[in-house]
């Protein structure tokens, strides 16, 4: 009988029982076994298929989890929805506590599938064994070098980072985001499929207890439980700033998702009010999941709301004020001193948003005070975090200025910093975006989703106030 | 005298007088002419500068506008402000009746920019010119092959097509985006910058007549004649759909728009009003301005509000019926032929959301059923528009499945589809998305963009049918 943390073993197991197909393909028990080796898993891996007779990379077939003498920590099962109350017997005997179940066809199918889940649910709860889905694309752990994801995703490195992300959809898991080619840096990856057991609640006191998670952003369809929900998180976000995207807004979503994981929608007020009450950050968008945490990540909180902008053009420095301005921040007047210090420099230049274009056409080397400007303006007693917008010029010309000023930032300013580019090379673009994050600093997508970024960090630093 | 039309002119110019500096630099007189002979223009350029003595890009370079002896369509002035006025009435003089201001320092300035403003607004208004700007990043004609840009932005070729933009901010011009990476298919831009004379309901007038432009996109910070201007586009919107980004929502954002463009925001919520009594439909975000667009220029109005979606997994069909929904848009069943037609497929398949997710790991040839799929999704008389979520596979191997799919789409459904496109790695991505926009259907940056842009689909056929 397995004595660890059930949970625990999920994420950090050293032994795992891989039952389903070995044939090599981009799905399955085979894939899921690459990308275990590929991501440097050092534990124990035991296949298990009743009729595949050959080694799959270079391990032991066995016909059945009851062949292993061995002591198993986690099982990952993608075979038929029909064997799987076997299956999950055999492991219950085998003295196995966590289950990933890959496999599909139950809750989300019809009501046969239905049936099967709550057969499964049955089974797990006599045994005492705590089950990941069904109807789930798996888990990794990012920290820990385990990546049992079982598909082909075309990379197998990452980058390691305090982000874990949840869901109730496998469009978190490797195969369907590019966390490699965006240098994401990620902590834990859960989709729940359908939760028949683990559910958000488990994976909040998991992750909040868990030193490599900085931030948790969940993506949810419904709530199992209300009362234990708004209990729980309560106590994370005093730990943990929790981001959460849930979909049944409407009715019609709630119908779709009831189709999608068969899980029954909570009303989306009571849900909104939860929030209120219990400092979570409600995402709006699918891309904000993974796009918001890093600020949280990576940056200090805000002392206050008053945010300084500096850009290359006024238009999105008044965009970024009006958006600002829905979300609770302010972009008022910097102090006399630096409004004072900017206009030496060019005249009208003190005034925030912080407008540089044009002193950019008039000022032949205006570029040289670029590190200056920005130190005035997020040194400014009035300023408590900063956006910044930089142009990425067509000829790389303006790089090595950009990339100064940000590392003197990171060396002496202890304020959030958010940041857009913009420019008329996409790879120049992208390789300054790739700078700046290296140094530590969160590149947004959108303008608005920088301003968006800051403000939950103003909502999180008062709900931490207030606690 | 100049006797053809003066806003005709800043597009379709036979000849232009350049005021600014003619050194080589990324920005003013050189860079314009330099990107006028990239562009292909084959009018006349006749270079002003009193003291520059040499030629420049094979140009000779006149000392004075009263120099020149041809006639001339339009004038761009890069000069300090305190210049302008001489250098305007010299303009007056030469019969000039179009002139496009990119110099700054006037009413977004200070209180005697503020003056030069009028003073200029006065002198144009004697001699009958019209004025773009002041403090603006000028105009193109990408179909006529005039690209009269004063920045470097790296790339000279356009893809030609039917989206006009028009701002009140250079962030639409060619060197603060990648129309050319993006292979984005634009008609025409242009700046107005502070907006002293030409105005959005000038351009409206200009590009409803215009035969290159199918759709109308605008970024403003203020309606300067709220009258006239819902007048005006009242009647474009029965032409042409007009989207329009408007700041100055909050009073934060309409105080830092005064001080970009000197410009008095309108009263937002006569603004919106304006915008349901007229068919204007309402950007939210700085990027919808290009993305949304493009979705009008290319497909063909819905006939009802009935979307069928297409994707891998459940979760994006419920985030997209969720998000649908808050914009009108219904995600109904299937017709029984449909549902029947693909329960054959795959049992549950025939569900709107379309959900191939479960029969891809469990069925090994699924993917050489796409197109049927698609088309029977496509062809089913409940359906009106199609948002469709490919899978770019790491190993590309669907890529000609998807394909071949849009190929027979564009050949045989006259429904509107909208894309959204995920994947593991960012080249194979960006790869499918090169490829479907090359067939002709618009790839959206984020799910949400999407769905959205179907949604003023509707939006924009209702106020077609009450016409």
């Amino acid at each position: 009988m397995n004595s660890k943390d059930p949970i625990a073993n999920f994420f950090e197991p050293q032994s795992i029982a891989i039952f389903g197909s070995f044939r090599e393909g981009n799905f399955g028990g085979y894939m899921m076994i690459r990308n275990l080796l590929d991501s440097g898993y050092q534990g124990k891996i035991f296949p298990v298929n009743p009729t595949f007779k050959k080694q799959v990379l270079n391990y032991q077939v066995f016909p059945s989890v009851l062949a292993i003498t061995e002591e198993i920590d986690l099982a990952a099962i993608m075979i038929g929805a029909a064997s799987v109350p076997e299956v999950l017997r055999q492991c219950a005997g085998q003295g196995i506590k966590s289950v990933v179940l890959v496999a599909d066809g139950f809750a989300e199918r019809d009501e046969k599938g239905l049936q099967l889940q709550q057969e499964i649910v049955a089974i797990a709860k006599e045994s005492g064994m705590r089950l990941i889905g069904p109807n789930t694309a798996g888990i990794a752990n990012i920290i820990k070098g385990f990546n049992p994801c079982p598909y082909y995703a075309g990379y197998s490195d990452f980058c390691k980072g305090g982000v874990s992300i949840c869901s109730q959809t496998g469009m978190i898991n490797p195969q369907a985001y590019p966390y490699w080619d965006l240098k994401y840096k990620i902590s834990k990856i859960c989709d729940l499929g359908n939760k028949c057991d683990v559910d958000e609640c488990d994976m909040l006191e998991y992750l909040a207890n868990d030193p490599d998670t900085r931030v948790i952003s969940i993506y949810i369809e419904s709530v199992a439980n209300g009362r234990r929900f708004a209990e729980i998180v309560g106590r994370v976000t005093a730990k943990k700033p929790v981001l959460i995207l849930k979909t049944g807004r409407t009715s019609e979503g709630a119908k779709a998702s009831a189709s999608h994981t068969g899980s029954l929608a909570v009303d989306d007020d009571i849900f909104e009010a939860t929030c209120r009450q219990t400092g979570i950050l409600r995402l709006d968008k699918f891309n904000e999941l993974f796009e918001i945490p890093r600020i949280f990540a990576s940056q200090p909180l805000p002392k206050d709301n008053r945010l300084g902008i500096f850009s290359f053009t006024g238009g999105v420095g008044v965009l970024a004020t009006d958006e600002g301005s829905r979300h609770g921040i302010t972009v008022g007047p910097l102090t006399t001193k630096t409004t004072f210090e900017l206009n030496k420099i060019f005249p009208g230049l003190g005034k925030n948003p912080v407008d540089l274009g044009p002193s950019v056409a008039a000022v032949g080397d205006i570029m040289a005070s670029y590190g200056k400007i920005l130190m005035a303006i997020a040194t400014d007693e009035n300023v408590d975090m900063i956006l910044i917008i930089p142009w990425a010029s067509p000829n790389d010309a303006f790089s090595d200025i950009y990339l100064q000023a940000y590392q003197q930032l990171k060396e002496s300013c202890k304020k959030p910093v958010a940041t857009w580019v913009y420019g008329p090379l996409i790879n120049y673009n992208r390789d300054l975006i790739q700078k700046l994050e290296e140094i530590g600093f969160p590149v947004f997508n959108e303008l608005e989703t920088a301003v968006k970024a800051l403000s939950m960090m103003v909502a999180y630093a008062n709900t931490k106030k207030q606690i």
